[in-house]
């Protein structure tokens, strides 16, 4: 089995080395902060430069880029392949990707779209992105983070951009559910008596998810499942409602402001698609 | 079968008359422009006072409550049940439960969550709210509506405000949707390739819905899988690549900033559903 080496021991890079352990392969660890390797199967090196040299494959799981920077030994690092987890923006991952390059470093950048207690298992989703020949070499060591890895292609920030779109649907998605249970509260809903039809309403989302990215690859937007103009009028009742508890907190505001840019812009009739593409 | 007036024969209102007649209910139907009863197996009223007196359950679907207003007739409406489908708010719905009661009338509210297409199918969901007994004894009859029908109470702004919470919950998420569309395509990732990834991420949804329904309940916020302080890291993170790209139609960074409420009211480490209790 492949020696890898985890460089970052806060809770997702705990997680990570204790799955490429769980996995049988020979896992070298190192924190900047001593003691966070309790629990772990693995050897604990001195220093940065130490973990990195006992293993091809090292991973990076820091608090972002710019702490990745501060540790990583280009001069150690020569020849092996970095993979960086620490999460960050396209433009991030295309700047390590070019000192990577610059230093001889076979370079992948990563994120992890899981919960800690996740690694490692089917619920973990892992995206990769950097030279596809480096993805093959270590492919199946990397497997061993979760059984749900993609890799997303050569641009390095890719994988970043996938995780910043995703995580942009989630949060904002997220910020909905709350949001519908602090005006049930509010109308004397109780949290459990709605909870079910939020899920079966939820339980629509992959096929207009579907459905709109049809429309979106064809750049086509017919109204003929709801139009712009109907949902403004119904995010217009839902502020009513909203405002009238004193729960605006702006989201739904400004999503409806996107939808009057697209009225004023002459899309009103279109499907709620046209949004994408405004 | 009973008798059914519908009144309003706009896309929704003619799509209850149809499954109405579809159910073999004797429908009798009037819009205030004629015309509208094309396909229908229903008698058309000449004024809206016949329609109401041709049956004991007269539906209502227009516009709003103040189109509903203009068109219904006390007089004729005494002794009768008038079922008020036009949608919008738990004010709006008391108050014409209010004058329903004035007038010896009685009256359930109720939204329609469905396309016209789902009418009278499983995937179209019906709220109900008013006298129980009221509910009970056209409950079969409403049934013809979708099978997917829920009574949620006696306060007759209930359904309102369950369609608002939902609404809310819909149009936030659905906003997100669309706003990650645009944010791949700016990445050069194509619709279809992120939205099996978007499916995936949302098939943890129901699962979330019941953990956080369980917090507000408990008003209970543990951060055990997760924190508002990590959410927001991974916002701004999200915003940085939004912003770089030109895309930040403020819906994300509403959220961002109802988060920093939390954080600066001390709430850091509490689980993201401490915020539909601020």
């Amino acid at each position: 089995m492949t020696t890898v080496t985890v460089l970052g021991l806060g809770p997702m890079g705990h997680a990570l080395a204790a799955a490429f352990a769980a996995a049988d392969h020979p896992t070298t660890v190192w924190n900047r902060t001593p003691g966070k390797e309790n629990g772990l199967d693995a050897t604990v090196a001195a220093t940065a430069a130490d973990a990195i040299s006992a293993s091809p494959l090292v991973i990076v799981c820091v608090r972002d880029y710019a702490a990745a920077e501060s540790i990583l030994d280009a001069e150690a690092l020569k020849g092996r392949t970095l993979v960086n987890l620490s999460g960050g923006s396209p433009e991030q991952a295309r700047a390590m990707a070019d000192w990577a390059a610059g230093h001889g470093i076979d370079y992948l950048d990563g994120v992890v779209m899981a919960t800690t207690d996740a690694i490692g298992g089917p619920d973990a989703a892992l995206f990769f992105s950097g030279p596809a020949g480096v993805y093959e070499a270590h492919r199946s060591t990397l497997a061993a983070l979760g059984e749900n890895t993609h890799y997303v292609g050569e641009f390095p920030g890719q994988a970043a951009a996938f995780d910043a779109s995703l995580q942009d649907m989630l949060w904002t998605s997220m910020s909905g559910v709350v949001h519908m249970f602090a005006l049930a509260k509010a109308e004397n809903i109780a949290a459990a008596d709605i909870a079910g039809h939020a899920k079966a309403l939820l339980g629509f989302f992959p096929d207009m998810i579907d459905l709109l990215a049809g429309q979106v690859g064809a750049d086509s937007y017919p109204g003929d499942h709801g139009t712009i103009d109907s949902a403004a009028a119904t995010m217009d009742h839902i502020l009513d409602a909203i405002r009238a508890r004193g729960l605006d907190n702006g989201v739904l505001s400004a999503a409806r402001a996107e939808a009057q840019r697209a009225i004023d812009a002459g899309h009103g009739e279109d499907g709620f698609g046209r949004l994408a593409a405004l």
